[in-house]
């Protein structure tokens, strides 16, 4: 945290992305539950999708790009699966649904997934993951999103960054959360050393002739025109370091997301001036009692997670972390001392107020 | 192909290894299950997994580490997961059986999980997750392994290899079939770079301290004296790359196959001279009717992989592939020409035959 950055609690936080998104027409419930979503990154210190980007809600929400009122349909309901087509509306409401949804049905049926086509960014896929925790779940989630990802050998963006969370409870320990894209890097990330104007490292995106990427400007530009160029797969360029690996989940991610409901896919996953952004998730919960008891399965966790965050560190490193654990000792301490922004964040969010005639947040 | 490479039909192939597991005390069925996975991975070109590995099998079961006539037990058994405790026997013949209970269970219940624990060596992971395909489902297995991956900025293994595949069917196309090591590379991949005397890639494996090892010789003999290093995840070192992805990514393959049944997990995973591999598996269906008709699915699958590997190259390179072509088209040459076998596995099933008196595989 920089010495003019800004902290504000939860519920101020909340209580301001719930006007906002009440001003711009969602329901008293759907605007609870966005601010929700958003509000926890922010929380977690995952600052690349909590509140700074809440701007892109306000222009999406504008335009009619995201839908306010659009109803959710269900395609098809069995007593283990579920379709719900999206219909461009809001991405956290109707994946919140889903996910309670594949919870009740997974306590009858043992397990249950669910698709949502047509929806709009859900924010940290790490949230939808979380809820099935206390029921004594294991939780899955998914979605995928425009085409940036260039898979191994080739040249051309293919897919998204298509990001997968896995959730398991533990007892006293922190859960288990493996909340992850499944390319090297996210673009937020090629976007910030364009600002820095840094040299990309190698392994991390192709140029227009499918060979290491150097300058995320003229990367960007060459994507823009359809000329090529983009984020590699986790596993980096080639195979060398399992570039196909990485590939093949963003692959698998889209095949669970998308083709498993007949939404778009690949390259047909973009928003237009006059279309949403037509992304589909895929949610998943596993009732642990059809293979253990709850109580021994979270105390095994506890075991194995001590195990991993007690292993000695590289020399030069302090310590060992485990997938949630960072973010789950962010919580703690925004919950205690208010969620740290970024001072441009809270500025913008304070211009948004005052734009759309609503409270700005108090800082702490 | 090197030229002195001979060829195998699958048939021959697998008579010899039936042959070979009768000889060694299987029953006629576990035998040709096991037969089945092992020749499978050479008709696919992955000889890694193949027959080139049957000596662990020989040795495994003359020293009782692998117990030809140990009868599994189902701890538990609920309409949608099942788990069973294979008491150290073959690792095949009991992944077969549980990859079809889920299947049955998955036809009336739309999805269903599986954990085997206690199990040895179950070959390719792919194999049992193509089981699915026929049905009209999408299938994934799973194990662990012994520990030889280091977490995210550690020194010490404390994950295995863990591999994961998930499998989903086409029409026209070539199914799509992940098969992949959650670490950057397999043991086997050191090895070979030990043999040629060269240096390892940075990012691969660290030493006991936790820096980028140089040396697979005296990495090895590190690991074998439990002074520390070991491989890196996929992502490799620290988390500019992702390693933290793919550390996540065997930590789950850990919990699904593992704590999820209350089997040994991390460092406990390992045989000894008085114990077996004490590894564990995990598998899956999900019925694809839940969520939409499969032959719809099935076309949409065809439009998706005939977009990937029709995606231009990048310069330099032949064409783009996805996950489970290359092994398609292998096999597809395979089941033409035989199988290749390179000279010196061949000899060594030769003298495997000769020390067990049992007849050779005859080349083509």
């Amino acid at each position: 945290m920089e010495t003019n950055d800004m902290r504000v609690t939860r519920t101020e936080l909340e209580s301001f992305c719930i006007r906002l998104f009440r001003h711009l027409g969602l329901s008293e419930e759907d605007a609870r539950i966005t601010a929700s979503v958003l509000v926890a990154a922010d929380v977690m210190g995952i600052a690349s999708h909590g509140v700074g980007r809440v701007w892109r809600y306000v222009e999406g929400l504008k335009s009619g790009l995201m839908l306010p009122n659009a109803s959710a349909e269900v395609l098809r309901d069995t007593p283990s699966s579920i379709v719900i087509h999206a219909h461009g509306g809001m991405g956290a409401p109707v994946s919140v649904k889903a996910m309670k949804a594949v919870i009740g049905k997974a306590r009858t049926s043992g397990s249950a997934f669910a698709c949502v086509r047509d929806s709009n960014h859900f924010g940290i896929a790490g949230y939808y993951a979380r809820l099935a925790l206390e029921e004594d779940m294991i939780g899955v989630a998914m979605t995928n999103t425009a085409a940036l990802g260039v898979p191994t050998f080739g040249r051309m963006a293919t897919f998204g960054t298509n990001p997968l969370a896995f959730a398991a409870p533990a007892d006293k320990e922190h859960c288990f959360v493996l909340d992850m894209s499944t390319t090297v890097v996210p673009r937020g990330k090629l976007e910030l050393y364009d600002r820095m104007g840094k040299e990309l490292p190698v392994g991390w995106a192709v140029d227009k002739t499918g060979r290491s990427a150097e300058r995320a400007r003229s990367l960007f530009g060459d994507m823009q025109n359809q000329l090529g160029g983009g984020i590699l797969p986790l596993g980096g360029m080639g195979t060398d370091h399992g570039g196909h690996k990485g590939y093949g989940l963003a692959v698998m991610v889209d095949i669970l997301c998308a083709v498993l409901c007949g939404a778009p896919f690949g390259t047909d996953v973009y928003d237009t001036p006059t279309s949403h952004a037509r992304v589909s998730h895929f949610f998943g919960a596993i009732k642990i009692s059809g293979f253990r008891d709850p109580p021994e399965f979270r105390r095994d966790m506890d075991r194995m997670l001590h195990s991993l965050r007690t292993s000695p560190p590289a020399e030069g490193e302090e310590r060992v972390y485990y997938a949630g654990l960072p973010e789950c000792e962010r919580e703690s301490e925004s919950l205690k001392l208010g969620i740290p922004l970024v001072k441009r964040t809270y500025s913008h969010l304070c211009s948004i107020a005052a734009d759309c005639g609503i409270q700005a947040p108090k800082s702490v």
